[in-house]
C-alpha cells in the first residue's frame, strides 16, 4: 500500500464556504490527516493538487484567502503540487508525466470533492492506466438538485456516486482498510 | 445547436445482455434515433463511439456479437466511428483532435451508460474546454450496490449522476427541449 503514491485532491479552505452548500462527512479531514501521517512516517509518496478557479469571483481562486490548503493537510518539503483549473488533476497538469516518471503506477486518493473533482480525477487515473484506491470516508461533497430541482443529500451524493465509481475506475476502502492493511 | 457534433457513446448490442442488471429508461434508443434522424436531417455533424472491451468474456469484446452497434444506431456512410476500450471517448483516440482539426467546439452527447461511459466522456469534454449538452433521456444506467452493500435503483444512479455533471461539465437537457430549440 505504501508503494501507492497518496493523492490529496484539493483539500482548500475556500471548501468551508456557505456557498457550497451542505456537506456530509465531517471527518473527512481528520481521516486525510491521519492517511497522510502513516505516509510520512514511511517516508512513502505523498503528492499534493491545488484547485484555482478561474473565477475572481470563487472561494478557490488564487486571489482568495480559500485558496490555500487546509492547515492540516498543508503540503510540507519534499512534498510536490500541482495546481489545476479544471475538475481533472491530470488536464493541464504534469502530474501524469511525474507519475510515470516516477515510476508511481498506482495511488490513493484522497479529498474533495466526491463527485466532483475527485471523482473525475480518479476517472481519468483509472482510465489512464494507474491502479487506483479510493478512501471513501477521506473525502466529501455537498447537496446539490436534481434535474426537476428534487433535493438531493450530500450523503446520497457521495454514496451513489462512490457506487458509480467503485469496481469500475477504482476500488473503495475506508480509511482503518489502509491503516489496517499497513500495520 | 446544429452546430454541435451529436456525440453518440456505446449504442452497442451487447449493453442488452442481462449481465449489466436492471436498466433504467428504455426510451433512450428511440430518443436517440430521434435525434439522430434530426442531425441527418440537417447534414449537421455526427459521431459514434464504440467501446471494445478488453476481456473477452465481455459482451462489448470485438469478437462478440454484442460489439456491433444497435441497428437503429448505426453509422451511416460520411460519419466518423472511433472505437476506445476505455470509459472516456478522449483516452486512446483520435476524438479531440478531429473536433478541434473540424472545428467543432460543442457536443451533444446521448449513449450508454450514464454514470460510466458517458459521465466520464462528459466530464472530460468538459474539461478539454468543449461545450457539452448531455441528454437526459437518451442515456441509461443499471442497477449497482453501494459499499455497504445495498441496493441502488438504475433510476436513483442515473438521477444522482445527472446531478454532478449538470452546471459543472455540461447542462443537462431532455430530447424534447433540444428538437424544441431546432425548429
Amino acid at each position: 500500500m505504501l508503494k501507492s503514491a497518496l493523492l490529496l485532491i484539493d483539500v482548500q479552505k475556500g471548501f468551508d464556504s456557505p456557498l457550497w452548500g451542505q456537506r456530509n462527512n465531517p471527518e473527512a479531514e481528520s481521516n486525510i490527516t491521519a492517511l497522510l501521517a502513516e505516509w510520512r512516517k514511511h517516508g512513502a509518496p505523498i503528492i499534493h493538487v491545488k484547485h484555482c478557479s478561474v473565477s475572481s469571483q470563487l472561494p478557490l481562486h488564487p486571489d482568495q484567502p480559500g485558496n490555500a490548503f487546509k492547515d492540516e493537510a498543508a503540503p510540507i518539503s519534499g512534498e510536490p503540487e500541482f495546481t489545476k483549473s479544471v475538475n481533472s488533476a491530470f488536464i493541464g497538469t504534469g502530474l501524469e508525466d511525474y507519475l510515470h516518471e516516477n515510476d508511481l503506477g498506482s495511488l490513493v486518493i484522497v479529498g474533495l470533492t466526491t463527485d466532483h473533482c475527485v471523482s473525475t480525477s480518479t476517472r481519468m487515473a483509472g482510465n489512464l492506466g494507474f491502479d487506483v484506491t479510493l478512501v471513501s470516508d477521506a473525502t466529501a461533497t455537498f447537496d446539490r438538485k436534481d434535474a426537476g430541482g428534487e433535493h438531493i443529500s450530500a450523503e446520497d451524493m457521495h454514496r451513489v456516486n462512490l457506487a458509480s465509481l467503485n469496481g469500475e475506475f477504482c476500488v473503495v476502502k475506508t480509511t482503518n482498510e489502509i491503516l489496517k492493511a499497513i500495520n
